[in-house]
């Protein structure tokens, strides 16, 4: 692992990193904030799901997360969106909403994805590893927000592994994919036609399939410019009440879907974190 | 006054304006932070002025301001730090310490750079009148701060205008750009080789000339790659004792001289220039 950048701030260090990833074939390059701590101390993590166009740098500049974590002692991990570089397959048209930039956070199983785009591998099983082996960090006290597509991943990955993340929340979150046009057109042509392999990668079905959270908080633009068409969070929040899962669904008056939106809300959202995290 | 921008945050707004400058000779971009407020109240302004190379944008995106002026109810002002378009002279080698990026926050004298280099005059003449008129302002309260050269253009204008700046504060400042070379670059090739002139533009002289503050606060970090070359923060220092000035001096240890270090100070700095604008 190659540190690219170390800055103190907020009296811990914000770390860049870059690693040459085995899921997806590429080198790979997040962000981690380590706050102050005492010499051999183990911190809770938190990972941060960036959304399309997105890499570890816009939360890393704009996401005001370091007040946050500093206070209450929390390692903020930030990866990228997608395997990038020389030969990485991107969108045939050069649209920003898949391949590069746009992983979804799936294991693509169709050509010529399948080679280099899994985010799903690498954000729950292969960056975990290393930064548990690189890292003064507390893994089994983790959890997970995410923004968008971001916030897809992270409330997939925390159904999907109820007993690692302590906490699940979103901003803004892409919620059903299998039903917007984002998301159909990422899901068929990472995971194919049959959309019964697209469930495990949908919040709305994994629920209706059975899985569950503890809790759930979502901070939702009530101005979002995508928030008809390819947000919908009123089907989680139907998904929700019918599985009995609690979802604290804030509808934020006069805010859009960018940075402004999510850094204006970060720290509370880190501070519904730590508390499930110290527990 | 055409508005670029204008998005929710943190309970207020975050606008981008653009404008044509009659100081300059071309159009020019701020931002402005308007907190929520309720109609009809007239909030406190704070000033910031940006260091080389940068634009309004660096600390719009990175400064991590918002909290803390939505919390205190004040008005954040960040200007671009130079004219900048068709026609207007940048350093004649492309250097990034002077021209376009690089204005000093002085009324230039010099050719080619009079005809558009006024920074000066915008900062402190232009800019406040359309301030006034066009923003919820209270313009009897205002303070000021900056970052590199914009703490340099902090302290030179909070300097030569004791009664208008409440607070005058900066961030890794150039205290005396006469005797460092980014400044003695900027300020010949704007001003002339007459030292003479120079004298109003560098805190420490303008202190030694007699220009007093109410107090002083600077924000210092020990590991910032300019200190000992450009910033010089001993001589503002020694400065102030002479004068009777009760200079504030804080060394960070570990901080650079990036917006990590600069946003780590933000909120305690903005909770100095409240205190003071609500006097």
């Amino acid at each position: 692992m190659e540190t690219l950048s170390q800055n103190r701030c907020h009296g811990g260090v914000q770390f860049v990193f870059r690693h040459e990833s085995a899921a997806t074939g590429t080198p790979m390059i997040f962000s981690a904030f380590v706050p102050n701590h005492r010499l051999g101390a183990r911190l809770p993590v938190v990972w941060f799901l960036s959304g399309l166009t997105c890499t570890h740098a816009n939360v890393t500049d704009k996401g005001e997360f370091r007040a946050a974590c500093a206070a209450h002692g929390l390692i903020f991990i930030a990866p990228d969106t997608s395997p990038r570089g020389e030969g990485v397959p991107g969108d045939p048209d050069g649209a920003y909403d898949f391949g590069l930039g746009a992983g979804f956070y799936v294991d693509a199983t169709q050509a010529p994805y399948a080679a280099n785009y899994k985010m799903w591998s690498y954000i729950t099983e292969e960056l975990p590893a290393l930064v548990a082996a690189e890292l003064p960090a507390d893994m089994t006290r983790q959890s997970i927000m995410g923004h968008s597509m971001g916030g897809h991943g992270a409330i997939t990955m925390g159904l999907r592994h109820p007993d690692r993340y302590r906490a699940i929340s979103a901003f803004a979150p892409i919620v059903a994919p299998s039903q917007v046009p984002w998301g159909e057109k990422a899901l068929e042509d990472y995971l194919g036609e049959d959309r019964a392999a697209w469930r495990a990668h949908d919040a709305v079905a994994l629920i209706e399939d059975g899985a569950r959270a503890e809790a759930l908080l979502v901070d939702q633009g009530e101005s979002d410019q995508f928030l008809d068409k390819q947000l919908k969070p009123d089907l989680l929040q139907a998904a929700c009440e019918k599985a009995g899962i609690p979802l604290t669904l804030r509808r934020q008056p006069g805010y859009d879907h960018s940075y402004y939106f999510v850094s204006s809300f970060m720290a509370a959202q880190l501070d519904w974190h730590a508390e499930r995290l110290k527990r």
